[in-house]
């Protein structure tokens, strides 16, 4: 069946005058290639269906929550069966308590686990738990990296203040000199460090934390009495079954996660240390869905595959294949790629390619032939992602490649993006 | 069988290992009467069961969310079916249209919709969106009531800053000298007025808005150039079928929505007319699971037993049921009650009992007899309470009031509650 996108065109025309923009957030694509669709009608292992049945290899895992495949068997048993019983009660379940028990064990640094809805919740809590455990005011913040979209780290500054951010002062990821700098200049008054485990930011290469980095942010931290807070949300138990800065023995105070830890039912955390107990026990945060059992159940069943599956070594296997194969594929058709991260969270670019017209053309063709990726955004394997999956990958992108050479000198950029992109660069 | 609980303390005390308190947030039962259980296991219609299998007719319906009762089958069943297809895709559903359609059809100051998770999710997007609307700083606040646990609105102070409500200025509920006080104070920077539908607040009488307050307010913003946000997080679709304000014939610009509209699923909505929608499509915000499908066909169901039901009109008779009841036994045993607010969130306090000891333990005495009701928190009816339920509570409270007044001169405040009190008041 040919490739078709009416359905999705006439959704997106309605959506226009109810939904401000048409859409809004990271699942919008006003940046994307024009062929994208906005709206799907189903998911399954590692296929998408969009509104028009077009079919998908799934690249981006719904941004990141599914992690054992859409509707993964074990978990979504877990779940009905804790929804027949109640899921938003008058008060939580013995889930919750089984949850905090089940990933305080998992996490090394874990004393204590906190439950709530978004990942901006939790890095927010997480910040105003370090405030409260320390007195201090200042949060070091690494520049251009993603912490959520509230006002103090939302990336657009449309109704935002400055006071928003008046304690937020920025540093350059893997860069001590800079941490220390800004140590310095808020001596005394710093109440946390907070860092994503790896760079992974739109429009940019990935880059990998350096052990140095990473030891030396946790002494400093140690030294001026600040915590160190882990922002997992995106990266969290897709490069460990644990804490991801383990494997260079340091242990942040608090961590925030979200997205997957519950295979896509909606529930985010906050882990933390004894170091931070006194803190979260002083504030105080709530919502009206936090203590709802059911992503509980869900969450349970999902960290017991973490644990007990080789859903990581399916992972990586799926995005080494990927990887491997696109870096013959470019060779053979005359590109340079970029791609950056870890094989379950890939990160591809094109080399010299400033304004993403190659890239933008490259995921366009590669849509239409059953494969999504993302032109700008890093993307996520599941272990659903089997090799014969990504074989199907491969295959479009291959045509794709052949594509994007045909066409290379006729290719122009994406006209929403060059609105935007000055202001990005 | 005789009310136990064993099991819930068992689990309280594991629960205060790995999680800070115990219990945080609305649901924590740390101020409650001693005997409130902190677990359940399970809902069905209005009716609750507690880890110890203690069954109560329960008045506090998920502190809102339980608005057509637990587990109502037809809203499960669209739950279900979305669920099967796809809940947190790499993009919203068609749903998502629909149910934006169909909200802004019912509310007659909207013209778009933004979905979210948290009610303060909800009021936090109205006031950024009120900010990037008008390029002004200001939100007029109505002192001492809840718009939801941000570190500009939450109701404790530990971990939060002087800027973070740098641009907070208090008026008083139902009084429009101090209203237009503040707008003289911030001439030509108020961003926007913000109110919930009536005064909900803890351990106070509720309080209905007037007319002439709310007529004012909305005159004061059309003058000066300001947003009126209304908050109808915690009372919206318990008072009306549409907005809350609609019965003065005053519509605000912005409203947020949470709690019932999915009854129990999680979601948030911020509902915004013309006068907003450019605000609305300048700033960021976003999250993980706000495009997933799931509670979005939960709140199209949820809103069509709204429009055609007569949930309403069950929720009324049964609230008036108890009241009335509950006015006469009062009566009878010597004691007087003040119910305050409508009798759909029913707010149920003591006269005389200025350290709350009779309301306790006429609540702690009601709940071991199978009704739990909230000593200080507003309570929920929903439209799963029938009059045959509502006279179980009135068994219940008729023995608590015996025991109250027999126990009249023993009874001793709740401990927890007097660490805390003096401060609240």
């Amino acid at each position: 069946m040919a490739w078709t996108n009416a359905k999705n065109k006439a959704l997106q025309e309605r959506a226009r005058d109810v939904i401000p923009n048409g859409m809004y957030g990271h699942q919008s694509v006003s940046l994307l290639p024009d062929e994208y669709p906005q709206f799907f009608s189903r998911g399954r292992g590692c296929r998408l269906w969009d509104v028009d049945d077009n079919e998908y290899v799934d690249m981006m895992c719904g941004f990141g929550p599914n992690l054992l495949g859409y509707g993964f068997e074990p978990v979504e048993a877990a779940a009905l069966a804790q929804q027949a019983k109640g899921d938003a009660l008058t008060g939580p379940s013995e889930v919750m308590v089984e949850l905090a028990e089940t990933f305080v064990s998992m996490i090394d640094h874990a004393k204590w686990a906190m439950f709530c809805k978004n990942g901006t919740d939790a890095t927010s809590i997480a910040v105003v738990v370090a405030r409260a455990q320390t007195g201090r005011r200042k949060i070091l913040y690494a520049t251009g990296t993603y912490h959520g979209a509230a006002p103090w780290c939302t990336p657009r500054p449309a109704g935002i203040l400055p006071e928003d951010r008046a304690h937020i002062v920025y540093y350059q990821y893997n860069d001590l000199d800079s941490l220390e700098t800004a140590f310095r200049q808020c001596e005394g008054d710093v109440a946390a460090v907070i860092a994503t485990p790896f760079v992974h930011e739109v429009f940019r290469d990935q880059v990998d934390p350096e052990q140095e980095f990473a030891v030396g942010a946790r002494q400093l931290c140690d030294k001026h009495g600040a915590l160190l807070i882990l922002d997992e949300v995106r990266a969290g138990f897709r490069l460990a079954r644990g804490s991801s800065w383990a494997k260079f023995d340091v242990q942040p105070d608090l961590s925030a996660w979200g997205k997957c830890f519950a295979n896509g039912h909606p529930i985010s955390a906050v882990l933390g240390s004894e170091s931070a107990r006194k803190g979260a026990s002083a504030m105080f945060t709530t919502g009206s869905f936090w203590f709802a059992a059911t992503p509980m159940a869900a969450a349970i069943e999902t960290l017991r595959h973490i644990r007990e599956s080789d859903y990581m070594e399916k992972m990586i296997d799926a995005g080494r294949r990927l990887r491997d194969g696109l870096q013959q594929q470019a060779a053979s058709h005359g590109f340079t790629l970029k791609q950056t991260g870890p094989v379950q969270m890939p990160q591809i670019l094109f080399e010299d390619d400033p304004d993403f017209r190659f890239g933008y053309h490259w995921c366009a063709e590669t849509l239409q032939r059953g494969a999504y990726l993302h032109p700008y955004h890093n993307m996520f394997v599941s272990s659903a992602h089997t090799l014969a999956d990504m074989n199907d990958v491969l295959a479009a992108t291959d045509e794709a490649f052949a594509a994007v050479r045909k066409n290379r000198d006729a290719i122009q950029p994406n006209a929403a993006l060059m609105r935007v992109l000055p202001a990005r660069k």
